[in-house]
């Protein structure tokens, strides 16, 4: 079994080592990821530039690749040919911080992971629930064993077609995580808010900072059950349709040739014309 | 009213003016939209860095905001305060480019919309289904009064709660188009290649390269009501769960204490002991 292994933090980040370790046994590992931090970058298809790709060594001497990509143009270098292997699998991790809710579509983990299920590639993502900083690798132990358990019970049983699987792990010793929880996507709550700051020059720049999110912690959801100390498997797709809305926008009744309201005056002709 | 417009290929964009002016009638129009292109950026939430937004006019004269962040960056700067109003609808385009099925996750002009909806305001992204390169603010006519009749909709029926939408609306005449469909997401058949050049220094580098997107038109998704002629509205939400995957990875057995397969020799205790 060929493996890929990326993350969106860093080809030096320890969480990415402790995962390239754990995947060792299950087959040949190659290392494509990010050569800085991706953290929040969404899905990103580089198109604006070319991309550079340069051969690195982890601390343990394991050969890598580092891309100036996206962690999705990592993926996407990797399986479009740049190495040469047929992956059977793309794993993308261990992120330090966990990835819940709505942070699944900025999350450069995630969005790794979608990359692999778009070229037809099983993708899963780790994602540790820690809010500290300064991990070192021994800290993700825990979540690289919960990472092979996973691994192992997906070669037995095989993920469903179009399916990612988005894993966060507690950051608990191994033998005081409480077990697996397969959920949904739970409600995430953001406390961001901007910061104005001025710099030497007297303009103004903006942060965007705050508060570290929180969330609802439902039963059946990965905030539920991250938060009473459950690994949380998440199975999502690419399908963001959101199905139960169609039918009622189906009643709108528009049409090209109906006339517009009275709400709508007669628009500026020069800029609008045909 | 208070309408914010955005977009993904910058604040100069013709596709931009267009919407603006259509917005008008609505009530009053706000514009924070990036000073650069951003196509293909995905949901981006920048933390690594500050923002700086500039005062701008377009060519008619509005005034207008143009930042270095992406596009929902623009829209978190927006909604979380650098603009003092309190916006009821964000939207965003209209891209040059159509964005159908899963291009949703890598497009700046639908993360946008989602960006919104993540704050709580309605979003809805307008993008044309052109292939061709500098289009004119006119090119935009058709498709501007196409957006019009929408949000026309939309704020006599008001959008589901959740939810945003997704439009794609056929390059041709008005009276040409042959009526809306409202859709869910199609099959993208992305056709990326890797196009390996040379440096005039002897380095290699890599453009994410190949054709165009195609996909599957079938009825009932957005490639199949472009294809045929018909404005596209796909409602999306950012519930990315996929539930009939879950009964099913929650019959895996996974448990903390279970052994592990012969599978899995052990590793390198220097890396993964606590």
């Amino acid at each position: 079994m060929n493996i890929l292994v990326t993350n969106d933090d860093g080809v030096t980040a320890p969480g990415l080592l402790a995962l390239a370790q754990a995947m060792r046994p299950f087959g040949d590992i190659k290392i494509l990821a990010p050569d800085r931090n991706w953290s929040g970058s969404g899905h990103v298809k580089t198109l604006e530039r070319p991309l550079r790709v340069k051969e690195v060594k982890l601390v343990d001497g394991t050969p890598a690749w580092a891309s100036d990509g996206a962690p999705s143009d990592c993926v996407a270098l990797a399986l479009l040919g740049f190495l040469e292997e047929k992956f059977d699998l793309v794993v993308s991790g261990i992120n330090p911080m966990p990835n819940l809710g709505h942070d699944v579509t900025y999350s450069g983990t995630v969005t790794a992971a979608m990359e692999a299920l778009i070229w037809g590639v099983p993708g899963i993502a780790f994602s540790l629930g820690s809010v500290e900083n300064g991990l070192a690798v021994s800290d993700y132990a825990a979540a690289a064993s919960v990472a092979q358990k996973i691994i192992d019970a997906a070669i037995q049983h095989s993920l469903p077609a179009g399916t990612l699987l988005n894993v966060n792990i507690p950051m608990l010793a191994e033998d005081q995580i409480k077990g697996f929880h397969t959920t949904r996507l739970g409600l995430r709550v953001y406390r961001d808010r901007l910061d104005r700051r001025m710099d030497p020059r007297g303009r103004p720049y903006y942060w965007i900072g705050g508060d570290t999110p929180t969330g609802i912690p439902e039963d059946n959801t990965d905030i539920g059950a991250l938060d009473q100390g459950y690994v949380s498997i998440t199975p999502l797709h690419l399908d963001l349709t959101a199905y139960n809305a169609i039918q009622g926008i189906g009643k709108w009744q528009l049409s090209i040739n109906n006339p517009i309201t009275n709400r709508l005056p007669i628009l500026n002709q020069t800029l609008l014309e045909r």
